[in-house]
């Protein structure tokens, strides 16, 4: 019999974890491939050797800890998610289901249940764009959407390419090309990760069950203006770069708040005033465009309606702006079946839980692409995460992980979904 | 006779100043003493003393040329602008006073004409607040309103003090109150400046005759909202600070484009989103408010109504505004006995000018403090100032300098003002 999963275990995990931390005194910060993050890397492979998982790693970095099977020729199960952060985070947003997935995998272990699948817990490379502006560089290089042309291209704001940082670490890109999961290689993939939500707070409840994983569409946008004096130009003669990015950011507020769709977010959340002085009207902004919504259509009626109403401000302003579509992922509908058998888990183990929506995207979105994925949610204290006050109980981590351990065991065991 | 000011040797000089510049690539940025900045000096003061000037300096490094007249002991006749600038700016603002008061006092010495008081070219210390955050340090301290204390709280981006900067460069801060101007030490004051706006040029006028200078009042502006992540957090459960701050910029924009003074600006130049990352709901935004206006009653009611509408975003929005006053200057009337003086210079020249207010602030609003000042302004093509684009016709500063000449001719030989 599966024993219940250790609320202690899982937080020495998140807390050694959260000692590689570049901002200790503000949140968390471990961005990909610096000093503490590669250090988070070495700690979790040991660990995962000390469950007694065999450890590889892929030429992006991707970390795989395989618990052997009693069919080891079958497909793989798969759980895991990533233990880079955006700036100044939280300790739980990814952690959670590596560490959550290292406690399953020793779960089943020590149960003596016999599986026939292997199963891995992997650390995606890079879910966070912290690095290099783009997110999910592991899951994303997995299902074919980021080649080795694509990390010359890929610069950091040091102007060094991914390539050259991979090179640097010894990582062999002669075998790049075998990064990309082919279709039926993976049986089937369960990522545990906090909600970064209020809702299962609101309700109570220590569990979600996934339907729907909300992809974003990103952009970065220029605003050209003229770069004046703040006391010698008259507001008239104004071509303000600053005051237009706000009016566009504005408007982006309003269109995702009148949004019909189910679940939507537009966020400015990263912008640059050029020259960036007290008394000098900006001549240029840059900024990024976050637009999520669990469904492509009413995103796609969004972005037009902005662009529509972008144009009006670079004619009323005579500002020009240039929008540069970063990527417009497709949100991805969770595997029924998985998710029954989560449901499934969830009312064995008398563990009450909702199904629910992601508004953050997630390995699983990519991962998605090539198996069948579903995602179990544990609740975020104020739904506030990707800062440093993000919060979830280990309790309720250790209750995910119950239902991630019985579903894992059942995948595993599954012939076919 | 007084000659016709020669504008080659106005484009020397300032092409030469323009070579000290820490981004060539990228218009003029010369910093308060940066290594550029110190370079200028020391090749101002050369050419100050090639010019037969005798040279001193004082405890905040503003810089005296002193053409010597032959009642020395009467109150000083001063002319001068500054030599620093905004990053990426142009090469006239601040630059076309110095260099213009240099030749005004070269046309001077050369025409043997008999003047009585001293004439002194003077290079303001730091009229632009690119370094410590704060404007016309040497003005401001000849005013008496930078003490020795406010040294040692003016700190740069690298939290270094004006204090230490100035202790460094070896200048003596025991003699920090000498730095101050008694009233009726200096008779009265003109300064020569590009004109920052594009009124001279849309009239196709050469030179103008300032009438007021706008005082700028500035707030540093902090917003504090909820950081969390872009996609998991529910647009009704956002305490944005980037869009909050963005509604107070343009209801700022608003107030500036209704208001009835005969000139005002306001202007949002600084702006800091933290954490500043794409995926990442800004928890944090500060950002500079300057506000002009020629009359102090005007800009007054401006920021009332400005702080109200903000208490209502403030709640509206679930945010936190903290402003801090940084200055809140008082409009500068020029003397009307100088700025007589300088119509009729430009009447018997047959100059063609009009009266006009300054937008931009210039020392002289300090120096007006202690003296009689007025101001002469030369066109701004397109009138844009601050920016790498900034340009005025070496002809036009000529024809000022042939005003600036007469002019300080007159106010050396007068009486009383």
């Amino acid at each position: 019999m599966l024993k219940k999963a250790n609320a202690a275990n899982i937080q020495n995990w998140l807390d050694k974890i959260n000692t590689y931390n570049s901002t200790p005194d503000f949140g968390t910060t471990r961005v990909l491939f610096t000093e503490c993050e590669i250090e988070a890397r070495e700690y979790v492979k040991s660990e995962m050797k000390k469950l007694g998982l065999i450890v590889r790693e892929d030429s992006i970095g991707n970390i795989f800890g395989t618990l052997v099977g009693s069919q080891p020729n079958l497909p793989l199960v798969w759980t895991g998610s990533h233990i880079d952060t955006v700036l100044n985070a939280g300790m739980f947003d990814g952690m959670a289901g590596v560490v959550g997935g290292m406690e399953a995998l020793r779960l089943i272990k020590e149960s003596g249940i016999k599986f026939n699948r292997s199963i891995e817990v992997v650390v995606y490379t890079s879910e966070e764009p912290t690095r290099f502006g783009l997110c999910c560089l592991g899951s994303r290089a997995m299902a074919g959407h980021l080649t080795l042309e694509d990390t010359k291209k890929l610069k950091d704001e040091n102007e060094k390419t991914l390539e050259s940082v991979l090179t640097d670490l010894g990582y062999d890109l002669d075998k790049f090309k075998d990064i990309q999961v082919k279709k039926g290689q993976v049986f089937g993939a369960i990522e545990l990760h906090i909600e970064q939500n209020n809702k299962l707070e609101k309700k109570g409840l220590p569990v979600g069950i996934v339907k729907t994983i909300c992809a974003p569409t990103n952009y970065s946008v220029e605003v050209i203006g003229c770069q004046s004096h703040a006391g010698g130009t008259s507001m008239e003669d104004r071509r303000d770069a600053y005051t237009a990015s706000c009016e566009i950011a504005l408007i982006l507020e309003k269109l995702a708040l009148k949004c019909n769709s189910e679940y939507n977010t537009a966020t400015v959340g990263r912008v640059e005033v050029i020259p960036n002085a007290v008394n000098v009207i900006p001549g240029k902004v840059k900024f990024s465009i976050d637009i999520r919504d669990c469904e492509f259509e009413t995103k796609t009626e969004l972005i037009e309606e902005l662009i529509k109403e972008i144009k009006k401000v670079e004619e009323k302003r005579g500002v020009e702006v240039n929008l540069i579509k970063e990527n417009n992922d497709v949100p991805m509908k969770c595997d029924q079946t998985i998710v029954d058998i989560l449901r499934e888990s969830c009312e064995e183990k008398k563990i009450p839980y909702d199904m629910m929506i992601s508004g953050a995207y997630h390995d699983s979105m990519f991962v998605g692409e090539f198996t069948p994925v579903a995602m179990i949610f544990v609740p975020s204290k104020n739904g506030i995460s990707h800062s440093p006050d993000e919060w979830t109980d280990y309790e309720d981590i250790a209750l995910g992980v119950d239902v991630l351990a019985k579903s894992l065991l059942e995948l595993s065991n599954k012939e076919k979904l």
